[in-house]
Formats: C-alpha cells, sequence, structure tokens
C-alpha cells in the first residue's frame, strides 16, 4: 500500500490533475485548428490561456502544501483526449466536427469538475483554507467555461450541425 | 470519413454511452466488494441496479431511432475505472480507499453528465423530443448520485479519512 494517509490521497489527486492540465495543453492546440466556428476557436483559445494559469496555480498549491510540483500520469485525461482524437479523424469537418470537438471538451471539462471538487473538499477537511480557495478559484472557471460552451453548442453550432442529413 | 451526419454524430454517442454503462455494471461490484462504509456500499448497490435500468432505457432509445443496441468500445471510460483500479490497489482499505473510492465514482459520474447532456440535447435539436425525454430521466440519476456521493464523502467518510495521519 502506496497511499496510507488522507495527505498522500490528496496529494495524489493534485499530481493527477496537474498531469491532466498539462495533456489538455497538449490536446488543445489541435482542437483551436480543428474548429471551424469562430466562437469555437475564441474559446478554446481563451480557456488554452486559462489553463496555463491553472498550472501556475496548482504550482501554487504545491508550494503551499510545502511539495513539489509532481505530476502523476493521468490515464483517465489520456483516454478522454483520445476519444476526441478519434473523432477529429472520423468526423467531417465543419459544424458537425465542431459539434464533436464541445461533446469532447465538455466530457474533459466535467472530469476537471469531479476532480478539482474533490481536491478542493480534501483541502478543507484538512483545514487548509488557503489551498482550498484556489482549487475552488479554477472550479469555477471549469464551470464557466461547461457552459460557454453549452452556450456555443446550443446557440449556433447544432443547429447548423443538424442540418448536415 | 465515417460520421457524416448529425445522426452519425448523435448515434455513435448512443453507442458510446451504451458501452460505458456496461463497463460500469462490471466495475461496480468490484467497488461494493471494497469499500467499507455501509453507506457507501448501499449507494453503490442502489446505483448498480440504476445502472441496468439506464442500459434498459438506452436500449429503448435505440428501439425509438429504429437503430440496433450497439456498444462502441469507450476508451475514456476503460480509462476512468482503470484509475480507480489502480486506487484499489494502492489505498489502504477502510475509509481512505472510501474517499477514493467516491473520487473514482464521481468521475464516472461526471463523464456521464457530459454525456448524456449532449446526447439529450442533440435528440432535443433534431426534434425527438421522445428520445431527449428518456435521456434527460438517466441524466438527472446521474446528478443526483454525484450529489449523494458528495453528502456521504462530507458528512462521512472524508473526517474519518482525514483523521489518518
Amino acid at each position: 500500500m502506496s497511499v496510507t494517509t488522507f495527505e498522500e490521497l490528496s496529494l495524489e489527486g493534485l499530481q493527477d490533475i496537474y498531469d491532466s492540465e498539462h495533456q489538455i495543453t497538449t490536446a488543445l492546440p489541435k482542437m483551436i485548428e480543428a474548429a471551424t466556428s469562430s466562437d469555437l476557436k475564441k474559446a478554446f483559445k481563451h480557456h488554452l490561456a486559462q489553463t496555463e494559469e491553472q498550472i501556475t496555480r496548482l504550482e501554487k498549491v504545491f508550494d503551499l502544501l510545502g511539495e513539489k510540483a509532481k505530476r502523476k500520469p493521468c490515464v483517465a485525461t489520456k483516454g478522454l483526449i483520445a476519444e476526441g482524437s478519434e473523432h477529429m479523424k472520423e468526423v467531417a469537418k465543419g459544424s458537425l466536427l465542431d459539434a464533436a470537438l464541445i461533446e469532447g471538451a465538455q466530457k474533459i471539462e466535467h472530469y476537471e469538475i469531479a476532480s478539482y471538487g474533490t481536491a478542493r473538499t480534501y483541502a478543507r477537511q484538512a483545514g487548509k483554507d488557503d489551498v482550498a480557495a484556489l482549487l475552488e478559484e479554477t472550479l469555477k472557471e471549469e464551470e464557466e467555461t461547461d457552459q460557454l460552451l453549452t452556450n456555443i453548442a446550443e446557440t449556433v453550432v447544432n443547429r447548423k450541425a443538424a442540418a448536415k442529413h
């Protein structure tokens, strides 16, 4: 058993999400390139810049905990990104691929919402309010990104995609 | 390009979640076995029965669409479950593993929330209200399960886990 304390479990969660965010910074430029809708391209570009800030924020968290920032390979994010890459190969470019890109991005957003939600709750439980506040900040951003993507899908992309028979 | 219409993209999403639900019915019995908290065991058992109903509901959806129920291997769920299995091997059994099991289950719930949310929105866009209503029903259940797990974590499990130094 390599994880025997709550601190170790919490730390492992942070290392997982730290790796996940790095994987996302590699995936997003390909998604920006593949997107057709200008609203979607803009949203992905904004989220890429935001993800880089979130990485810096995680480094602050590690620092506050007196730990080195370390990546633990996140197999779940790897699977989520693989699913998105598959879509990029098989879905016709244009509004249809835009819809598929949003679908993939929202699945990743939800992985992050669950991860940051747990990490924030663990930090609160451990009485580390400064850490919890930083994680809460990112959690809110992820929830906003998810909502923004829903709006783009519902107002523009899906209607155009649905016109393709 | 194998996906060139909105119907094909929607169908592929349903086949993905249909596979995902099947994978979950295989993973849950191991999670029930590994859990220590009676509340958590009960929640997982309830969710297993619910997942079986959700599979039947998806079969109704395929039926309404005039399609055969078919599984498309979901690599994302495979990754999410692999992450949970890893936890079962490395985290000390008891309240600490209970916390880790909740973390893993909530990540899976969020995958499903994103998937059913998209599938429901696609069905609405296509004017298939009967399909959208069935998917909405499952979406609500997944959101309730996520909330129930948060409650168990916050009221019982995390406090006990945090007492482990």
